[in-house]
Formats: structure tokens, sequence, C-alpha cells
């Protein structure tokens, strides 16, 4: 993930005596400039990030991080590689010092700095009728851009791609040969908040969303940005209509993505994968390559590369044809 | 039930016996005015109400009102509360009775009074362009409205609410620090009509839609008002993206409603009720107070307060699991 | 099906031998010219077809095609009717026809051609505001249409129908007394391209939406429109909001589609059929009339006339009665 993105304005660095303080977090060590919050993955030395689930224990050895937010019950597990910082609720701290660097990230409002584009600006596009585009907006060489679509300021947009009618786009990069159908929703912030029964809090959202070369986007589909890692549509992968994908989730190349098929937040899903319609794939999933998922399946566990599964819960499909008889 | 809404001209009454003319039923009593129509929970001394399912006997029990539409079956039983006026077809009685009082509320058209808000008459709300808003509008302090967006008129909306792009707004009140998001359509007419092979006949939709403080709905979102009563969205309530919700549905407090969610009519949904997505809830069911229902399940019969359900149909989480093996 | 509609330009002929010479085919019969490529039920005499499935052989018998494309396992049995030309993939060859006779079928575009509408050429029909109308619309009498709408170019719509907000139309012909509602989406092309791992490529979509008299289509539907024949919604059927009706599904007369229902590619539906909420019907499955399916049902094989089916896989009520024990 490149956090340095233009979406979300980041403080340069805080002290790490400041983010302890604000965590109740004791540490003697020598204080330090943190530059970001990030996941364990992409973090680098003067990162800081976090640990809550074993699952991501092989992340947790090879992480650059040296300071890690997590619990109690990892305490041990976390200081074998790096240094922890135990809170009471590693989400809610996380949100607290996300937005501490990035005082922006939390609530998506309205993009007030939408006008219409002039066509100095943008030569080689041709565009539709009562387009709006903000500030910052980058579209290749060969792009269309449909009617009455609203382009949020810093999107950029590769070349040769078609941009439907009434697309929403914000926080997000497009590569080349993209086309994104008619009233897609892409790069709102997730639906990720830290329930309350007198006021939910937000989490913050400093993901974007990247749709890579020759994809497609069906219509009124959604697609939600990030919160601590990006959203991904992989090359060559196509949508059908009212799909809805959820923050973080990983889609590879090559993917055919049927109708009103659902993604809850942060599965990962692997190349040449096929998905029929109305399929559900829960949250935090692995789903490996060429697999095949029928429509209406629930998928609630990972899946191996080359299976083909089927069924509520998805099972394979051996399984599911005896299971019918 | 607030009746007296803007949304639909009502009659200030009819006569007992044109009522009765209309329907065909013979009555001997004294003429009287009848001042609405209405569900037996709301309904007063001088409204007319309705019967047609024994799961509403607790409301017969305790309602105000002297006369009830209802069939020969349940005549007797509603002889004990109230005065029954006998009917072929207690539905569409209601509605020919719902269509005098109401004469404008069959047919959703074209709100065609809709202009361009002048800056003078919403001072302290901010507007993005190509905003459309009907007449009789109020719209609360320091509240966004996005570009494209359409109210309609009669609409109310509070303090601090967020209210996004594309977003249209008809036959609906909605609370402070609401947040709507891009291309959701709040208020069009339930999916209620009496089938017929020539020619459906749509029923009258006189309730609206409420929408509580604090309340997040997703992206392209339906929710439809009710017919007979009004369809809440409780405060503190989260909708994810794609989430529909048929007419008269009455969703609790705090609750968390995930990608593409289904509500089928005149469901009750409790507080703090979690639902995954693609769920699916049954028409007229009620959903107890802290229940978790997984994602992809099919809620096919009410659900106790504190249950935790999955599945198709939906069953407790313990038997899903052994179904499983 | 009217193939010669004014969506697609069509060639008027090509000669046999191209066609041939195109497909690597070897023929020895004397050129002709070829009318169009189209399927086996509605081809004529100097049309080319195709078949490719078992399941279409009673049409095979009866086309009047004397050209059909086809592979070597059916090689005998469509000699039998006419004259095969064989190829290795019927499908990728009849894309290559397609695309001959009709230059413009494979790319939806933005319709740059659309405007503001002028009173003048529409005498009859009541505008909201901002709507964009293509070249050589027809509006019948009495309809309206809402604002943000766009109707793209030789669209036909017919008498008294009411036509919402935010709509997109293309490629379709609507009926008398039609309602479309809000951010419905109908006549793009369907989900249908030969997968490569380098860059999908689209399959032709010569077929249009046609929607008959009396029909409502919910808020946020997407109807695409058909590949080598019509999509087409019966007289007098009523769709509920977010259904999703993909490329050649035919819907008969009557019919109740409750929302979020889906239809995969190329299914028959029969007359007075009845679907509950979120229910899925998979492609090439023909359901019969006076079917009733309930809601969240998964259908993946053809259902006969006068059943009530439901669950995943849909079975006859009475089995899922006894299956949920």
């Amino acid at each position: 993930m490149k956090i340095n993105n233009n979406f979300f304005k980041k403080k340069n660095y805080l002290k790490l005596s400041l983010i302890c303080r604000v965590l109740s977090v004791k540490k003697s060590v020598k204080d330090l400039n943190i530059n970001s919050i990030i996941d364990l993955e992409n973090a680098k030395k003067n990162d800081i990030s976090f640990f809550n689930s074993l699952k991501y224990e092989y992340l947790l050895k090879k992480t650059k991080a040296k300071f890690v937010i997590s619990e109690k019950k990892y305490e041990n597990l976390v200081a074998k590689y790096c240094n922890p910082l135990i809170v009471d609720n590693t989400f809610k701290s996380v949100a607290i010092i996300t937005k501490l660097f990035y005082p922006n990230s939390l609530n998506d409002t309205i993009d007030f700095d939408l006008k219409t584009p002039s066509a100095k600006n943008y030569k080689n596009v041709k565009f539709g009728q009562n387009i709006l585009i903000g500030k910052n907006v980058k579209i290749g060489k060969s792009t269309y851009i449909g009617h009455n679509t609203l382009i949020e300021s810093n999107v950029k947009i590769g070349n040769n791609c078609i941009i439907g009618n009434n697309v929403i786009l914000k926080n997000c990069k497009i590569g080349n040969s993209v086309r994104i159908l008619d009233g897609a929703i892409v790069g709102k912030t997730g639906f990720g908040f830290f329930p309350d029964n007198i006021k939910n809090e937000r989490y913050p959202h400093i993901g974007i969303v990247i749709i890579e070369d020759n994809v497609e986007v069906g219509c009124n589909n959604t697609i939600d940005r990030g919160s601590m890692s990006n959203t991904i549509i992989g090359k060559n992968t196509f949508l059908d209509n009212q799909v809805h994908i959820a923050h973080n989730v990983k889609i590879g190349k090559n993917c055919i993505i049927t109708g009103q098929v659902g993604f809850a937040g942060s599965s990962i899903i692997g190349n040449n994968v096929q998905i029929g319609g109305q399929a559900g794939i829960s949250g935090h999933l692995k789903v490996g390559n060429n697999v095949s998922i029928g429509g209406g399946s629930g998928v609630l566990k990972n899946i191996p590369d080359n299976s083909k599964v089927i069924g509520y819960p998805a099972t394979d499909i051996k399984n599911f044809l005896k299971r019918d008889k």
C-alpha cells in the first residue's frame, strides 16, 4: 500500500512518547519519530503497526515495524519480534492513532470543490454532460466520461477507459482500458465502526480503491475503500451488476464475478477465480487461485487452490451433490 | 404513526354510511363521522381499522377502533371487541376505503415542483450542485446536501446531517446527525398491490419513512415507505450498502445491518440486532432484541431475544454447526 | 426477435464464402448471400444459425436456417437437418460472424448525442429537469419522465408511462402504462465475454430489452439486453427493488418478482410465476407457469408448471419442510 496518497492528509510524524501517552502505555525506550501507522506487511522501520489475530502471525514474523499495538494475550508472542504496546482494545487504539496521523480520514463528506471540467485541462478526454470533477483529477488519453458522473478530487484515471453515466468515483486510482458501468460507486468509506449504544464511532479509512488495467466494474456496484490497506481489483477481472465489495478486499487477476455477489471485509481472492451469482464471501478469508464458487454459495471458510465449491456453507461440489440427494 | 402527515392529502372525515355502502356492508347503527382508516394499534375512537390474521389478536383486544373491517371467519372474534364490518376480502376493502380518504396516495408520480434551492431559504445548509428541492422541505442547521440529489416536497431533515450525492428522498422524516450515502432511495411506495391477470392494482401507501438520529443509510439502499403504518429505522442503526427495506418494516436502535441484506414487508426487528451480509428476513416476522443473524441466512420464523441464528432456514447456530458436519 | 432494430447497424448481407473463409471452414456449395446470424428459432432461410447443446435439438429440427455453425461432436446431428459449418468453438465463431454483421454491437460506449429534449418534439410528454435524450427517441402520449433521467438514441416508450428519476434507458422498447422506478438501468450489454488471461473479449449483444404493457420495474433494477435474442419482461409483471436480470432472460406475464431476486442469463420464466425475495435463478433454465419460488431459494434445475419450490437447491416445498426437521 502506498500510504502517501493525496487523498488523506497525513502528519509527517508523531513522537512515540505522544502515542504512548495517548494509549496509556508505559515505555522506557528512548523517544523517536514514528512516520505512520500501517499493517504488518507494509510497515517500514519507523512505522507503528498492530497485531490482533494468530492468523497473521506469519506477517508478524517478518514485519519491519519496531512497535506493534496488541493486547495482553499476545504480549509474549509480539515481544519475540518487536516491541509490544499493550492496550485493552487493539482496534480502538489503532483508530485513535490513525486519527492522529490522518485528521481528515474519518468522515466522508461532500466534495464541494467539484466543477464542470474545462476542455483545456482535459484535452484528450471526451466528456458527456453535467459532469462534475474535483481538484487535481488526472484522466488519461482517449478516456470517455459519461453524463452526470461525479469524480472527486485527487482521483486518477488511465488511458482508454470508459467511465459510464451516473458514476461516482472518490479515493481511487484506475488503470488503463477500465470500464466502470453506469451507477457504480467506487471509493466511499467502508462499513467499519466501533458499535456504541449511544453513537457508533467511525473507524478511519485511509486506504483507497485500486482498479487495475482491463477491469470491468458492473452497473450499480459498490466498492468501498480500505481502512488500513487498499481495496484492490486485479487486472482483467470482470464484475457483473450489483456486486458489493467491502473495505480491504483484494481480488486477483482474471476473475469473473457474477451479479449480486457480495464480499465482506478484508478477504483475499486469488487469480482466475469464478464466482456465480448471489454468492457471498465472508470476511477475513482466503480464497485460492483457480477456484470456482457456485451461484448462491455462502463461503464461510478458506478455500484452497483449484477447488470447486458450492452450497451454504460452501463445500466441495461432490459433497453438495451427495447432500442434495 | 402520525397519519396526519403532509405527504398525502386526507379527507377530513367520511360518513360511516358511505363506507358501508361502498363495501356493501349492512349496518343498522346510527350514522357518524369516521376520521381515518388505520391499523389496530394506532386507531383512535372515531377511526376505522381492520383485522386479517390471528397473529394480531393481541392488538384487536386493545384497539380503540369501534369499527373493524374483517372477513366472515373472524366475525365472532372481532365482535367481542368492536363492530365488525364483514367483507369478502379485507385487504381489497381496506384499499378501497384508504383511497377514499387519501385520493393521492396510490401512485408515486414525478414531483414536478422541484426547483434549485435558493440560499435565502436555507441559510445554514451547504448545498452541492444540480440539487432539486420540492415545496415545503425543511432542512436543519449544518446539514450538507450532495450533488445531483433530489428532495421531494414536504420532506423534513434534521441538523448536522450529511445527505450524499445522487440521493432521492420522498415521503420521509430524517432526524439529526443522519448520514444518507450516495445513491440511496428513500420513501417510494412499497411493493404492495392486488395481483390481477389483466392489470395489477396498486395498494395505497400512506405511511412514511422515519429515520431516527445518528442513523447511517448505505449506498444504493432502497427503503420503501409503509402502506398503513410507517417504515422506521431506529436511532443509531447503521445500514451498509445495497440493503433493501420493504414497506412497514420497523428496525430498532443500535442495529448493524451489513451489505445486501433484504427485509420483506412488515417485519419488526428489535434493538441491538446484528445481521450479516446477504441475509434475508421474511415478511411479518418478529426478531427480538440482541439477536445475531449470520451472513447469508434466510430467516423464516420469529427469532426470540438474545438468539444467535444462521442458515437457511435460519436456526440456532449450534444446530447449524451440527447440520454442517 | 426483430433483429432489424435501429439499435445496431447491420450489414445487408455477407457472402457465404467470406463467412467460411473467416471461420476456416471448407464448403463446396455454390456461393450465396447470407442475410444475418440468428438463433435457430428465429432464423429464416437465408440466415446462418448455430447449435451448441442437445437441449436445443428440438429447435434444430424445425429451424429454417440452411447453414448452422457447430462443433465436430454435433456434426452428424446437425447434418440431418441443415448444412453444418464445423468449427473449434461455436461461441467464438458466432461472435466473430456477429461482429462482421454488426460492427458496432460490441462495446457500449457513452451516447454523446444526448440533448435536453425540446418541448416541440414531445408535445404530450411531461418532462422533469436535467433530462437528456438521444436521437430518434419516441415517447407516447401522457408519459412522464423524471428528473436527471437519460434516454439514449432509438429508445421507444409507449403511452401513459411513468419513467422515474435517475433512470437510464438504452437499447429498449417499452410498452404502454409501464412504470420504471428511480435509478433503474435498462438495456446495457450483458455480462457475456470470452475469458482470456490477457484481455477478456466481449461477446456482441445485438438483442434489446422489451418491456411489455403494465410492467413495473423497481428502483435500482438492472436489466441487461440480450446477446443473440431479446430480454423480455411480459405484460403486467411487477419487479420489486434491486432485481437483476441478465441477458436473454424471458419473463412471462403476470409475474411477481420480489426484492433482490437475480436471474442468470438465458432462463425462460412462465406466466403467473411468483418469486420471493433474494431468490436466484441459474442460467439456461426453464421455469413453468404458475410456479411459486420461496424467498432465498437457489433454483438450479428446470421447474415444471404449477410447482411450489423453496430451498437451495430449490426443491418441492414438502421436501424442504421435511429436510428442515
